[in-house]
């Protein structure tokens, strides 16, 4: 078997706990699989108490992945200072996210892992997407791709998949925006991800209701049966294995877990409050239905603890994992 | 210490799993505190299984405990088959749910748990109350009460004790529900029930926010601002210690939930979906804000399993020791 390539890590702000936590997953995965290049800042990369070597091209990274972690250096115009993010910095943390993601699109990395970002000095220096999610499926829109596109936002913890219909939201607006379409595409789009970059063949798909009880037979809501059932009859004709709506609140103890392979969730808290209170710290972010691999650490950019050593990596080691896994499952194909 | 006076367990729906998850609680309970007598039919309860004394008065219950499920035995008019619920049962029913109040509200029970009913015939038999709380809640209406009068529903599930704003309403509702009052007064019953049936002197309440990330600072809906801040304000001038709304994904965890005592949830699936994943077999329903001690396992009749040796008691055990706490607590003020 041909050995994969290797993944592209993007450095994420340099004022948060991303160099840190890079650093101390590099320190956990320099013995194993998946071999990771940082796209970042080498000098910050050397002052997180890691052996660095910076490499001018990604396909040098498998050689020095065991004792030092390699880095493409994109060097940033401002000093750093943890905790406080700069203006003419944040323009250079666009363009690693922009170079990892192209680096995937010609094959030499085989996904792409972004560490965190931060909105506000970003917006202020221009960059008009709303998140990593929305720019990267910009940067990837005119790459050929055989399957329904996303992006899909999926949460993982421990064996839990939760898929989001709707994300960032306001609960006021969840029920007009949970269309037949919506759900519909957003099932198909999983229904295939877990094809192709989890291997399994015959996924199960479990859809969440919208009311209590997922509405009770219409007398706690209509949404069940005026929206959710008529997209799990479309679905079902294309072949695509999927539950009735089921009452959330039954949808993600361990027994039921089993009987899945990823949920379909409407609204952000819905896929998120089981999320984070089964794996807090663990939770990984992995979009759906782009032509490239790509996951990210879910937990934001951590100014308040950036530089204390406070901060912890088990996010971004599960994201790394999990990336790999997935570019193993679209290579073995 | 004076003996606290035992529970009064209503049987609830005849056909559906309770008899047989009484016999098994009893079974786990039988040597340890607390007591309880059940009000309801002693030829269906000897038919679990388990020896059965028909006791005529209450205060016999402590007595035949450790050797027999004490019965205060009100027949019901119509053989009972597992699974088909009776209309002629169904109005016994609700006697032995009155009864059981009574016996609380005389203090010769310390307190009341009922096990499942059915709504569908009760609703045929004339019960116009939606659920046993609003039918116990009047049945205690006249009562003298000093503190904040609920109902508030708890669900509980290890250490969360999740208490809900608004329960059974189609998520579309729930954002004009949630109105400063209601906020306000369910986080008084909490905050008084916290003392009086918990026995924490000072306790520290954790509300929800309604959007993702409890709104970012008003990027994600408004409600934080314009409905649960001034609520915070207000709970905060009559000296309850509550926290500013919380990103609720964020709240349900190990280490989140040692940070508070309950947990105040503004829609159903945002304290169920917790409850449910942590413990899925064990969480139990308490009515806070009522003049009587009243609990309750946290699922339905069972239909579909009764008569088979399948229920488990998990939730009906969790619900007597959790009725027996309060009691107790009630009892040391």
């Amino acid at each position: 078997m041909p050995v994969p390539a290797p993944l592209a890590l993007s450095m994420g702000e340099p004022a948060g706990v991303g160099p840190e936590i890079i650093a101390a997953a590099w320190s956990a995965l320099k013995a194993e699989w998946p071999v990771f290049a940082v796209v970042g800042d080498a000098a910050l990369m050397r002052r997180q108490g890691q052996p660095v070597q910076a490499i001018p091209s990604i396909d040098m990274a498998a050689e020095v992945f065991a004792r030092a972690i390699p880095v493409l250096d994109h060097p940033l115009p401002d000093a750093v200072t943890a905790g406080t993010p700069s203006l003419r910095n944040a323009g250079v943390v666009a363009d690693w996210i922009e170079q990892a993601v192209s680096l995937a699109v010609a094959g030499d990395a085989s996904g792409v892992v972004t560490a965190p970002i931060a909105k506000a000095p970003l917006y202020a220096a221009g960059f008009r997407f709303s998140g990593h999610t929305e720019f990267i499926a910009e940067l990837t829109a005119d790459i050929q791709f055989a399957d329904t596109r996303g992006p899909v936002m999926m949460l993982t913890a421990r064996d839990l998949r939760a898929c989001l219909v709707t994300i960032h939201s306001p609960l006021a607006e969840v029920p007009q925006l949970v269309t037949e379409e919506r759900v519909t595409r957003t099932a198909r789009v999983v229904h295939e991800a877990m094809r192709r970059d989890f291997g399994i063949a015959q996924p199960r798909l479990a859809l969440a209701g919208l009311n209590p009880h997922a509405g009770e037979s219409g007398s706690i809501g209509l949404e069940e049966i005026e929206v959710l059932g008529p997209a799990v009859a479309r679905l079902r004709g294309e072949g695509i294995r999927i539950t009735d709506p089921l009452p959330a609140d039954t949808m993600f103890h361990d027994e039921a877990r089993a009987t899945y392979d990823a949920a379909i969730c409407l609204y952000h808290d819905q896929a998120l409050i089981p999320v984070k209170t089964l794996d807090f710290w663990g939770g990984v972010n992995a979009t759906l239905g782009l032509p490239i691999v790509r996951t990210s650490p879910d937990h934001g950019t951590g100014f308040d603890i950036a530089g204390k050593g406070m901060a912890r990596p088990d996010s971004l080691i599960a994201a790394i994992r999990l990336a790999g896994q997935m570019a193993a499952a679209r290579a073995a194909r």
